[in-house]
């Protein structure tokens, strides 16, 4: 599988599993992987906001971009974001040093106009290196920088070395068909769209022309199949299966708190040991337990997946 | 039925129907108005976001004023959000005379500390009149500012008059918990708290102490259904029902466009005559009305309301 | 005195003076606009931000416009920001129909991308009618958007009823050279600048091409002197004039309680009647009172107007 | 000299000077830190903002830090600003165990309420170690996080190892006097403050009970004068200083660019060798280099230092 303009299917954002005394717990790394890849996703994230990128030492994010691109076959992607280019520099040189198949960034939260977006990605491409595969996230409810599609456009033309973009803008759909449409054209060349935003729309998104998703889901299994059905044509069953999974969705995606829910399900699923977060997070409450439980309990009476 | 402390069920809020040419449809918002009280709902909210306030001229908004007060027996709430206290002075009093049974205010945006928004509240109380019932609307994503459990609970302990909590904080259920403790312990003084977000946690919230729905989804009536179920402890019934209407619900949560879907859906039903919206506001695009379409398509398998 | 892209001198903001009372002081302001002429301003710019526009209410926005046009020869810019296009619409026609020069306008908070900007505007326009001479207001660090040198040139170019910049962002000195860069080479039509920012930078401003300012310090004759010894090419006075001010300039500057300083100068200087403020506004501590006096004490060593 | 609650005096906040090529310029750091210990500095602050701290590499940051130390008798106070609370642990032990006197950090952009911003100091100061001497930095223009007065005193109440505040809130002068009456009457601890906001304020602030300054100001053995002259009652002249000097502490206050006037002016006093900034800083214009050069001529005539 390629990592290119051409990418298509399911690169799930890996979240960073630790160990209840706060250590990274790579064997439950090594499971999480291994699980991506029989799932069938075509490549993974890691170090991305959701993988606690930011609550890491140095150190210790070097150790799992390494322990992951050995463990896996699939294209790796390592998010890269960085208070300033220089950081942005070593994050980007030391991933793909190690093997990763390109890096991800967003922009700035600083950044408002046209002008400071345009100035801000070139000195940011310069610094990962000109050549390096990159994807561009689109995710202003969490990095605050909105980016219209002309910028979108003028980014994608100015930096070939942009190949895919991770869009979670809320509301996102028209979005989507406006940059298709423009390719449509030939005012625009050609990249991967794949969508996040906690799979909110995966329903949707891929009928307005995208490629695929990179979420975090706790069900990546899912969201495989999910693509399939879709790229196979099979819209209603697409749909039944979305429609079973997004109480649970909804509930993962709530700003903040997800990522305990994810932590919590992947743990429940076995998937890894201890749904511990760094601080400032924290666990679920108890009565967020229950919601969960109960939701996948209800999710269990249409994919079998849900079971306890 | 009282809009005070102890107010319970659905609170619609209104859009504001206009024609073709832009005018406010009055025989749509009598339509509107008649069919949420026959639907079963405890009051309803007029002049809200939602209800494009902001693109009413001052005499448009006590039209509508007091055509709704007039048409319906329930109580009628009016938004009053305006840039300074004058006006929220103003549009209290027009409210009240006109026999609103009370108003509806949110924190201005550039409110930050605890300190800033006791002091402010202070003094939009004294605006709306020392009186006047009044709903606090806690809605960041819209409103930008920020309050916390313990800055709601000085709110509600400073002014009596505050008889009700518009939930839509997101996340917003562990706040809903921590109100809720807070009463049990005798620590704060009892008042309503109705949930909006459009709706999308309304499976949930009831079980963490809610006492409605303060929404404009566009089936009240189902919202009223799901209340009635929920008070009579129908969990799993009422989680049928908001799951089957979820992916809709999800649809019309997108900020910004989320009106124009409303509208398109209001009419679809039959309220109103027309789906047009006041600038900067626009209609669907015809992708969007296709996904609707396809959405209500689905949902008429599980509810006839939603029948064409 | 022609209000157009020719214009030039000073536009002094006018505060809206208040009697203890609270309603508006109307001798007050007479005594003030008379002023303003006698000292030789050009024009006089009403209901900004400065004229706590957003604390009065309609009727007394448009008494204060009557007055105000009625006193005086000089023209008359009304601020029209309001909520929505709608309440935009209304203080446009309003204020033109009684007899202003113009009207003002910024971006709406919630701007960010060059394509929202734009498509603001261009409601904003209609709003106010496409032939209402019109001043942009560029002021970031109180409306929060930002406008690069390229939206500038956008806005200028798509609406030719806009007639002048108050350029009032910080830093702000590059950004002038760039406009009139752009016009010096014809890509960019002409168009007046006025600088406000409390005046911070009036020194060096002019030298970039500036015609004059827009502000509201408490020496508004100060600033005439000061223009015309740029305009006769008097550097260094211009400098010595203007560094006498500065320490007041600043102190007034400060953000928030920067009207409060200017009543007060005002008053102590004869020209308004009470300090007043509308709320949340409120006065000058005796700290602050003590500090006021203290630099106008050293400022009227330099220029007599500063004595008791 | 100690760096303590009790701590007064001048703490020059220092730029990190750079070669043309980009690398750190470690002759005129040693240059650049020998000037302020003769001028009489009480201690000195790096790696902060204007430090470009973001900019540099790991390496880099700890090795200025351990030159600085061994250069100077002075206290050294580090800048530990980092994405998360793992960054700050690592940067806090690293300048402690170097040598410095202790660290200093401002609030997450994030943080909002009172409830927030408690609870993210007390996980700061778990990562940077309950007995590390630090200075909490209330700059919300830069930092967007606004501090009230009472969450001042909350946090210092909390945290005994906050030795100092370094005030640059705008307006800021009616904080300093808050806390201090607090301080006064027993019910808030002593700490001292110094102020910054690029001294914009340093002829008042002293007289509502600061104990000095910590700002880049490029002039600091000027700050060490003014302090000296204030602390020994001499009001006025205390004032003339400030005064000669204001034309060009306000030109360096500009946001953004004020870091490339500071080293501009200290490379013509010949402290350090290049006025380079890392990206995404630039260099001033030519005409901005004319207008330093004009204020600093005027400037001459009051105060010899700024000869060239």
């Amino acid at each position: 599988m390629a990592f290119d303009a051409g990418a298509t299917g399911v690169y799930p954002i890996a979240p960073t599993p630790f160990l209840e005394d706060g250590s990274v717990d790579f064997h439950s790394l090594d499971r999480l992987i291994d699980f991506y890849q029989a799932s069938g996703a075509s490549g993974v994230t890691i170090l991305g906001i959701l993988g606690e990128a930011a609550k890491l030492a140095s150190e210790e994010s070097r150790a799992i971009t390494r322990r992951v691109i050995a463990r896996t076959d699939i294209p790796v992607v390592v998010g890269v974001s960085a208070p300033g280019f220089a950081g942005m520099r070593l994050l980007a040189r030391e991933a793909m040093d190690a093997g990763a198949a390109g890096v991800m960034m967003g922009p700035a939260q600083h950044l408002r106009t046209d002008e400071q977006i345009l100035a801000w990605f070139a000195n940011a491409v310069e610094a990962i290196g000109e050549t390096t595969p990159w994807v561009l996230q689109d995710y202003p409810l969490a990095l605050t920088c909105q980016l219209s599609v002309p910028i979108i456009a003028a980014i994608m033309e100015a930096h070939p070395s942009c190949v895919m973009l991770k869009a979670e803008d809320w509301p996102g759909l028209e979005k989507i068909s406006a940059l298709r449409r423009l390719q449509a054209v030939g005012t625009l060349r050609p990249f991967s769209i794949l969508t996040a935003n906690g799979g909110m729309f995966l329903d949707l998104e891929y009928w307005r022309g995208t490629n695929g998703s990179m979420t975090g889901y706790a069900f990546p299994d899912m969201l495989v199949d999910l693509y399939r059905l879709q790229a196979a044509g099979e819209r209603d069953a697409a749909h039944d299966l979305f429609d079973a999974h997004l109480p649970l969705i909804r509930y993962e995606q709530q700003p903040g708190i997800g990522l305990a829910v994810r932590k919590h399900v992947l743990m429940r699923r076995g998937l890894i040991k201890s749904d511990a977060l760094r601080r400032p997070g924290s666990r679920l409450s108890p009565a967020a337990i229950d919601e969960v439980g109960y939701l996948l309990v209800r999710l269990a009476r249409k994919d079998s997946r849900a079971k306890p």
